[in-house]
């Protein structure tokens, strides 16, 4: 396997994160972040217009290979099926830099009131982005809100499995999502069948 | 049926919402929640300790409300059945001035990034209530995950119902989130049979 190198763009996601942790989200500024990663403040700006969308686009990201995934997946597929193929789209295309970031993402969240809401309306939007790929599908509303919830609680499950996992292997995100949305699937079943 | 009258309590809530969407969160001031609400700037303080707090006050309420009926359902209650009993709590404190804020507080968060950020905290924090309450139970965790999801889709499903009804009804919300839930406990039947 190639050692990975981290482009400028990763560079600027972890120091920020990790600059957040340390000292709030509001007290940090762009030109510290640029420091952290090793880049000059124009280099911030040709990837990031500002801190804020440092981290919105990592959302945008992930909500349309998610979505893709569902709208791609094949015309007999079930609403879950369409799920799991959105959890793989997106999950394939997370590599080390999104590993490392898990623990980092995690504590910079549990420090600071601002990004538990930013977080919070990340969790939101991408529901949304599966809701609406899936009723686009012809899923009936209930069961396409309810296949994104389930969607997105796989997604962060496995993210936090993978992300806290030794490090050593060398297994991809999607195997660990897409056993979450297994067991929410056998949870939905008993769940379900508990009041028939 | 008494005429309502609306407390301070309330009166503050409507007029804070009303001004967040006409003229946004941060140009809000509290002198001008009181003048709307017919009160003095110290009786808004008697109540709420800033305006940020007027809405998360409400969020606190229900959040222990869904949880009391949670941990209160019957011992041999299923997951589902307990989450229909926290619905039913909420739903039972929840009166006219609840329903008549329906409409008002959706154009609010419409209007505004920073009231859409609470919004969607607020769903995480009434979902982690609910979850954290099941698992007091007994419940497995990714179902006790599910169920806490399922009641806040039912309940937001139905409060949505109920406030943008016909409001000449005297409808409680009780059987609107019960309708929710028992669309979705449906839903996720189909959803998970659908691959077994």
């Amino acid at each position: 396997m190639a050692r990975w190198q981290p482009g400028a763009n990763e560079r600027l996601i972890v120091a920020a994160v990790d600059l957040f942790t340390e000292q709030g989200y509001d007290a940090t500024t762009v030109a510290q972040i640029a420091e952290r990663a090793g880049v000059t403040k124009s280099t911030f700006f040709r990837h990031f217009p500002d801190k804020r969308e440092l981290l919105v686009a990592g959302q945008e990201t992930l909500s349309r290979l998610l979505a893709d995934g569902i709208a791609e997946a094949p015309a007999d597929a079930g609403a879950l099926e369409a799920v799991a193929a959105g959890l793989e789209r997106a999950s394939n295309a997370m590599g080390p830099a999104n590993r490392a970031l898990g623990p980092r993402l995690k504590a910079a969240v549990a420090a600071s009131a601002e990004l538990q809401e930013r977080d919070a309306l990340k969790s939101i939007g991408l529901a949304a982005a599966m809701t609406a790929a899936l009723v686009a599908r012809g899923v009936a509303a209930p069961m396409a809100h309810l296949a994104g919830e389930m969607g997105v609680l796989a997604f962060k499950q496995g993210y936090a499995q993978w992300s806290e996992h030794d490090r050593a292997d060398s297994d991809g995100l999607a195997p660990h999502t897409l056993a979450a949305l297994e067991d929410l699937r056998a949870a939905a079943l008993s769940l379900s069948r508990l009041q028939d």
